[in-house]
């Protein structure tokens, strides 16, 4: 499912636009050599790849409305990306193994962190198919999306303007994304109404999300 | 799991056993030839099979407790049989499948109706063992304690007097104890606190609930 | 997942309209009695549900997209509704379990048959949510979208005009979305692609077809 | 896996070599119109094909070593067909859903029963293949080899004689070809050292068996 | 399901008893400081906590009949707790999740070691319910009982003298306790039957556990 | 299944037979201490195993089709095993857990590299059963074969010359076999047939291949 997440203030915001204003970009089909529909740009400053990616894996981290919703094991450095006019990235899946310096990662879940806004490009949103539908996300700086990375997605095509994002892949400890969301969905039920029950049920159901857990955690 | 019900009225309890008292019974191998534990007597009286059985089949069927936890999709025809003293039916496990007149059904949980009580006869505990740990019981006129068919159990020596119950078995829609029991929890927990939840809780509560069904219901 | 079909051609929804039009309308909640969201009509006239059903059933049944799709083991016939202006159908989830006359079906797939067209009524759109996005279907008339019935959707309130649809829910041969999914995509690829590829690697694409559907097929 | 059969006795085999005799055969790309591998000739003739087929089915439903290997829930009525010189059938994997007149079957596992022998015609041996490796089978009439539906297999061609033999398709209670065998293995174990058992590990053994069908078992 | 175990000798119980009354014990919600049910003391010492668990430790890494039964992969360091008269643990289910200094680990067995006996207090029961019905345990000092940590259970008030137990938590190999059972109780009558076997069906036997054991381990 | 490799080069076999030429063997039992049917030699010098090991490894972890078949997760360092005449190793299965110094892994895969060829010796197949069928392979030297390690499987007794050969156990990212060819299939059609595929259907086949290996990769 999707999430849009506040992530970021507007300071870690503008550290990590200067951090790319005063950085190295190169073809991102440096990382995806066999892509044929990669067409963007990469941070390729290994400085500034660790100073910008440590900032926004920290913040996720710290996320609380993030670790309900994804129950992250493993989380890829976020990588900043930038469309330039003419830029898209067409229609792809996520491979499912993401190489990483401490081994690969399965990517069960997506995010895009959003650095500047929908009035700084033209074009550029993030289309997810869901079969023949599809849904548009082009958020605010700061804010991320998250959505599942089995789903065939593009960046449309920028006609005006950059579009400045970091991406980044999860491992999550429930791998199924119908579980992932039923679990999520009893610990929010249980969290905002855990108060409003009598005692004895709330010990059931704690115990049921406890059995559920149990079950799926991997 | 575990759960006793209560399952017949005074009325029925009284008819069941004048049918009992008027009917005949024969040695209970008679429905497992090759069982080396079984010593005890089961009704063999097609008519008073079929008035019987119906009786308490009905009762189970409009009995909320047993459809909530049990999930039926099957229930076999309770039979009524009888251990005199000197007779037991040593430990033992269910067969897998219960053959019926309609086929044969999987037992996932096994019955036990008590038509007399603990004070008609001394030894003929129902044990449930559970590993190294067991639960003895002794229902009242008119109770029944429903039990997982998986674990080993016996009705242990009659000292004195008569014990008089009946048995069934029944297939679940939620084969898996763990999972059928924790459906239940959730929708034991919604019932009973579902009025004092906000309505957009009590949605994605329900559509969570409805959720694990469509994941685990045969 | 979601897809739209081509369903119905324009003289049966002209059937379908005159039969709407010369039927009795009831109260929704004549089937959904404790619904707190539901707030729209349904045809209530058992010939006119029969001869109308008959139609969009025995064009879901011989339709080559919805078959390949949905992989249906049983499909409840659909059934005429109607949202007059201030009519809405709140958020809400799909139960799992659909009473029919031969029995419950589990709810698999929902499906909405659109029998007048977005010019028709103001307001009104099938909104389904998927987590924290949303997407919203307003179809043409004689068109169908089959979407999963585990998410939480609503019809937004009606605000002029009126809205016609028949809805249906499926019970799929292949349970599980993500599974039903993948072998969609398996099939179409080897449907689009067979002729293209040397006879003895389609061999063995269609029997890792045939092994998936044995593996996942209830 | 894999298990020959002594299936039919002598009398048996003749009966159904005379059927086949004076029965009309015809191309058997009659029931898989759009097979390029299928090159054999199958009965056609609705009074020898119900007669046959009912002699071996009920030779495959007292089998006690069929019974207990494959779990049978629906066994297709064999068809008798007959490669002559010139004819084989390619490799090929056999279909997921059998169509019968009373709905489609499963094809879990395959049969081949011999009614000629391995020195009434040369090549025409069955191939099976496990990936690389393969195993060929010519049985003695009346003996029948079950297998694995799920790999790719072929008769080789015929060079001199006739191939007699009738196939069938067994839908099994137990789906999965590891658990189906780990099944029947618990099993004839039990059934070969039962009695060397003392009585309390005997019931152990029987109770994890039946646990296991309780979890396996359709 | 439920196993006791005879764990430590009389000496270790000593050098345990003597740690407990040589150390500091605080309350024990600092371990669970949201609890409304916890109410006893554990041990708060670093260096008795070290010394006392390494004894628990290796004595239950080196108990055959726990290894046998819980298939350990990982196992929580044990806590001396005590209750004193007045206190309890009200009915709760153990977290899924038990924070240890080398990660969290999944509770799927919890253990209770008893360090002085049942003549030692009044009440202080161990109660583990299962459904409706529930089982209490008091043990003889140096002996353990481990069971599902997916039970709610409790540990009743102390009415006079002091509880002293240590409790852990053990991630198992085998998540599910039916498959974990299942395996337990093949295991068991291989070892205790193997030697009256005939050696082809012992090694049978001995593929089919192993077989299991690769289906079912993590 | 079955894959036959071509492994080592002309010169990694020289250099391997000359490692086990000058090397001591002792009797395998040394590993297997209990087993009543291993009747073999196995190289007993830590210098000689680290050095041979290393070689066949490397080969293994560089040899495409051994990746793209396996998904080794874990690799045994394959170890130098020869038979004289009158040794065999009777028919078994191998443990489901192979002690590594790094730690046990899981036996899906066994492996046997032939350094000598069938001319080298009478006898000494490796016989691989399959319920009751079975296969006999003699591989030529370099090369090697990789099979299921769930079969029962034994090395016929040789009776002229000498057997020389390593074996090794692979741990798949793929546990079960079905699943493991299922996803090898798919990606052999993918890789042969993908050039012949218009773009936007070789990605959903990508993609499903993708998410095929996130349900089912460990």
């Amino acid at each position: 499912m999707f999430k849009q997440l506040s992530l970021l203030d507007k300071d870690q915001v503008k550290t990590l636009k200067d951090i790319a204003e005063s950085s190295k970009f190169v073809d991102g089909k440096i990382s995806n050599p066999h892509s044929r529909v990669k067409n963007n740009l990469q941070l390729h400053d290994p400085a500034a790849y660790e100073q910008s990616s440590k900032i926004m894996l920290d913040a996720l981290m710290a996320n609380r409305e993030f670790l309900d919703f994804a129950f992250p094991q493993h989380v890829a450095p976020p990588m900043i990306t930038c469309h330039k006019p003419g830029m898209n990235y067409g229609l792809h899946a996520d491979s499912a193994l993401i190489p990483l310096p401490s081994g690969p990662i399965r990517s069960d879940i997506s995010c895009t962190i959003f650095l500047n806004g929908p009035d700084d490009y033209e074009g550029g949103a993030l289309r997810v198919t869901h079969g023949e539908a599809s849904m548009r996300f082009k958020g605010t700086p700061g804010t991320a999306i998250v959505y599942p990375s089995y789903t065939l997605h593009e960046v449309e095509k920028v006609t005006k303007g950059e579009r400045l994002v970091a991406i980044s892949f999860i491992q999550s400890k429930i791998r199924d994304v119908m579980k992932r969301n039923l679990l999520y969905e009893f610990n929010e039920v249980a969290a905002l109404e855990g108060l409003n029950m009598r005692h004895e049920n709330y010990t059931r159901m704690q115990a049921a999300q406890y059995n559920l857990m149990r079950m799926w955690m991997e």
